[in-house]
């Protein structure tokens, strides 16, 4: 121990910042203290009993009916993986719907899996027509199609509605990445048709990053235990195992994870049991709120801040029909300095505002409002505190006009 | 939300239960409060400067100088895949040391990452001899060598002591599993001369499973970088690629996680935060105690924990030479009800005592005493109630004697 500080760096004291980017931000007191419970044993009646309220919880939040509803011991990434592998044999077609950063990351965990990748693209700011993605599918002929529902690298949120019967018409499954749009925006697993879901806690949901929630269709569950191979460790007379190819990661073997969910309770991993803690609350919250007044207060949330930034004399950033609700996209003025005025946000207000990535970066804040800071009196204050930093820069900007616009805006 | 209970299954209250099977086990009080501090951003300064405090801490705790020592963001097995498919690539010779289900693990996994393992193995309750080890690496000239530490499958501790020296001298890289014995025995990841060890904080770390721990040589990080692919979405004119085969994974990706623990702070996944700060709290818990005040406390548990059960007239399975501290395997008397006497322990007396995996299902118990739980007065109460439960169900004992027995064990 010698050669580290006998304090050991201190007590954890985070500095109290408004997390007002794309997220991660700031969670909700309940779910911060749901994860101070003591842990129980994962084969607990008290434990399970836990996962299949949690399963209860998310079916209505992923808006479906499907009984594999559950989380993955992971951040919203993994999620994604998990997904992907459990449904992906190398060698598969995947038509990846993609409009931004995180479609070029389902290309990129598609690579690694061996998936022969088809993609449907539109520019940084705009979404892809259910047309073209018809086209896409009837072109390439895929196994998979692949798609990020709000993607905050451009802060567009892809329309679903009709996707799912394109695929069902071509013998398609069909994955949606929810992480940025879950618990700010409304996801309809069923009525899009779609069958695999993945979502994160840590941005409308207003929880910590650590835990992705998941949605199966019983479509996609036969898929996925065709694949399923148990492990020897646990190998029992009854195991059955699928023909199809193994998955090739063990972590995110949905056939696994979906045994361990199950009524079986087949031992896998060691659920994250804070973090379970931490997601059912995350739910508990959002139902208790209401699924329609939680997406109203976010829509309002995004209304208020788009007005203010433009009565700021801001020009947005993108498509303004399919905007997310809980992230905006806002060109950094000519001649601002991005790191400066984000510095001084900080430094000055505690609060965090968001840059970008890739083509985007240095020329677009991204400023979130979402879960627990989707509200008035935070939007008002960022939009005030931007005010305040842009005047410093010498930024010309009728003064005094942000708020009252977002007030109005807010409704 | 109408299907649902418009309670919503209630506030988060588990039972104070006592976990005293092979982990999870209680979390540390001062670790449950340390998940409850508020969030931060992921490249918001005072957030990497808990990222560098992690790096910082777990060294000590690894035994080892190397820079690269963060978390991976997933439970123990998540360590164990990120370790594994960023060492192994498809048709490499791997040597698992195998003495348990946790060995057998390491093979599962291998297979799915398309490995040619091989293996050298001993009967559940032994260890393997090192000279078994270097006959098998010279045999079978692998370029992974992989380990589990302790398995709490068979409660049995591995020695690793020169594994390293066959390893260097061999040409091969050291991956070792310490899953269930950081926090509770030494691990010397430097003197071992092993490569990579990764852990979990569910067991002797006294905090929630759902981040692992890990350590990699700057030999086996020269290797992980050579095999680096920087992702699209985040791709710059100085990104540097390596020749290597890709990684199969790019959630566990070890270039990628490096690139983001490191000054390049490159986007990859969303730092769990809470589970940092977790990981964190339970590094300072232990360094605070000390090292060898830990492991001594660990081993008086086991020392007591044996000699009480002993004393009970029960058997203990396994090497004597070569027991786990912190778990203890004993066997379940004849005309003894399993699933009854641990019904009896948690519904009386609100203990968990473990079951096993395997061909030791329903012929051992498995006693835990880690981390928050290695308590002398934790020991004796399970020692007590356990005594209550056997005499229940007829079985004939020495009745007091397991307590004082336990209590001159601790010394």
């Amino acid at each position: 121990m010698t050669p580290l500080d006998p304090l050991l760096f201190g007590e954890i004291d985070p500095p109290q910042r408004l997390l007002m980017g794309p997220g991660p931000v700031n969670a909700h007191p309940r779910v911060l203290r749901a994860m101070s419970a003591d842990l129980l044993g994962q084969f607990d009646p008290e434990m399970t009993g836990y996962m299949n309220q949690v399963m209860a919880l998310y079916r209505p939040i992923f808006g479906t009916q499907n009984p594999w509803t559950m989380l993955i011991d992971g951040t919203a990434r993994a999620g994604i993986e998990a997904a992907l592998v459990s449904l992906v044999a190398p060698g598969d077609t995947v038509l990846v719907i993609n409009f931004g950063r995180f479609g070029l990351l389902l290309g990129e965990i598609l690579t690694r899996i061996g998936a022969v990748i088809e993609t449907v693209d539109a520019p940084w700011g705009e979404i892809v027509p259910m047309e073209a993605i018809a086209a896409a599918i009837e072109r390439t002929g895929p196994k998979i199609v692949a798609c990020v529902h709000g993607d905050t690298s451009t802060t567009m949120a892809q329309p679903l509605d009709g996707l799912g019967d394109l695929c069902r018409a071509a013998g398609a499954l069909c994955y949606v990445d929810a992480t940025a749009t879950i618990g700010g925006m409304a996801i309809a697993a069923d009525r899009w048709g779609v069958d695999v879901v993945t979502g994160g806690l840590q941005k409308c949901l207003g929880g910590p990053s650590g835990s992705a929630p998941i949605t199966i269709s019983d479509r996609a569950a036969d898929h996925i235990f065709a694949r399923r191979h148990t492990e020897a460790g646990i190998r029992s007379a009854d195991s059955i195992d699928g023909a199809g190819p193994r998955i090739a990661s063990n972590y995110f073997d949905l056939a696994m994870i979906m045994d361990y969910w199950s009524d079986k309770r087949l031992n896998h991993h060691t659920e994250a049991t804070s973090m379970l803690y931490a997601a059912r609350e995350c739910a508990r919250v959002m139902l208790g709120e209401g699924l329609e007044a939680r997406y109203a207060r976010h829509a309002a949330a995004g209304r208020a801040m788009s007005a203010g930034l433009r009565a700021m004399g801001l020009t947005l950033f993108g498509d303004d029909a399919h905007r997310m609700t809980n992230v905006t996209g806002v060109f950094i003025p000519q001649g601002v300095d991005n790191d400066r005025v984000r510095a001084a946000m900080r430094d000055h207000f505690e609060i965090e505002i968001g840059t970008a990535f890739g083509p985007l970066q240095g020329r677009i804040w991204r400023i979130g409002a979402m879960g627990y800071n989707a509200m008035k009196h935070k939007v008002l204050l960022t939009l005030a505190a931007l005010e305040a930093c842009l005047l410093r820069e010498g930024f010309l900007l009728p003064a005094g006009a942000a708020v009252p616009a977002a007030l109005e805006a807010w409704g």
